[in-house]
């Protein structure tokens, strides 16, 4: 059986990608009397990805390169309380409601009564905490782990102060490039559920589900059975 | 003798405050045509405050709160141009070279070598860890946590996440009211070591050293021998 089922947060248990969508909505509609759409889209996108060195993830940063994408774009020409609406959007995403995708609640409550669940989730510390306690589901998880990077040496890092070995370890995500190709790197066993949103930054180039040494799941309500399922292979070897 | 000796990082290790002071003077400066010193002043610990609960610690709330202070104190005249310049500072901040404070390069090393430390602080996650890679101590460190607020509470899960009896656990650091007091409270051993700057928001209104159950060193240089003697204290008992 497994030690450990960790599950990624964003998109994963929760929908995020819309929230960051809805608010770069708002931004291109502010800066629209100055640029189209795919101009200031391609430039904040810059803008993010320069940033990511300084700022890491979250809507924190997310607010700082919109606000400077906005001075780039205008060329100065913002006004200050144009300004403000921008880090008012951030104080929004920062207070929304925590809206589960479909199927979460049940199946976590479930898991939780056979398994140590974990979250290990990227992004801003204050950001994934206040959004694990306002999601309601802060009681089913025995831990938690917040950190900037999901690399094969993070999750060992993770799994060593747990000593957890991989072979009984468990990672789910909706991400292949943070939450899966680096799990099976170190001998975990990692399931890939797509979201039908993700961040251009979190994909990878290709990726072959069924040679590649994971497991893709339609829907996260077929994970209690799989993990059933995957416990008892690994039981008979 | 002790399991777990942990260190604050921001005035504890390195300066910090600092860093902030010297750009809250370039902030002030910059807005200097519009208001007094002091009233900036007032005005930025006022937004920071009630930032506090959205954006939580570190160089990008500091950022965001000294926008929204401009946007507030000049009535929106504030120029685009100048909000970059803001954002820069913030940039410089997270670029700038980590100071050692005087003694700890030479302490920390010695102490490695006889104890597993860790790093406890508070504040931005990204942030915090740039901070050790460039600050040349993270090979000396085993462990370290980045928390979002330090109480009894967020000691005791790191206590039984790293399974160390309170007892056999000693946190030094500048702040009597995030390092000292909580680990009193739990029964570990607490070492306050003051820094001369230490923020608004982080002083206690009062403690009296020596009855409050905590130990007052002048300079981290005095921590190994002081080690020593509480440890044999501890192994007489």
């Amino acid at each position: 059986m497994f030690d450990l089922i960790a599950f990624d947060a964003d998109d994963t248990l929760w929908e995020n990608e819309t929230n960051y969508h809805r608010t770069q909505d708002k931004f291109i509609q502010l800066l629209s009397r100055y640029h189209s759409r795919e101009w200031i889209e391609k430039r904040l996108y810059e803008t993010e990805m320069r940033n990511m060195q300084p700022f890491g993830y979250g809507v924190k940063a997310f607010v700082l390169s919109m606000i400077e994408t906005a001075v780039e774009l205008t060329e100065g020409r913002i006004q200050g309380t144009e300004i403000q609406r921008i880090i008012d959007y951030g104080k929004e995403m920062l207070h929304s409601e925590v809206q589960l995708l479909e199927g979460v609640e049940e199946t976590i409550n479930e898991l939780s009564k056979s398994y140590e669940l974990m979250i290990i989730t990227k992004g801003d510390l204050i950001d994934q905490q206040t959004k694990i306690a306002r999601s309601g589901l802060a009681g089913c998880f025995r831990h938690v782990e917040v950190v900037s990077h999901k690399t094969a040496e993070s999750y060992r890092a993770i799994l060593s102060r747990y000593q957890v070995d991989p072979s009984r370890f468990v990672m789910i995500g909706n991400s292949l490039k943070s939450d899966v190709l680096p799990v099976v790197e170190l001998g975990g066993a990692a399931v890939y559920i797509p979201h039908h949103l993700t961040w251009a930054h979190e994909t990878v180039a290709e990726a072959d589900p069924g040679t590649n040494g994971y497991y893709e799941l339609e829907n996260i309500r077929l994970l209690p059975a799989f993990l059933t399922e995957l416990g008892q292979g690994k039981n008979s070897r």
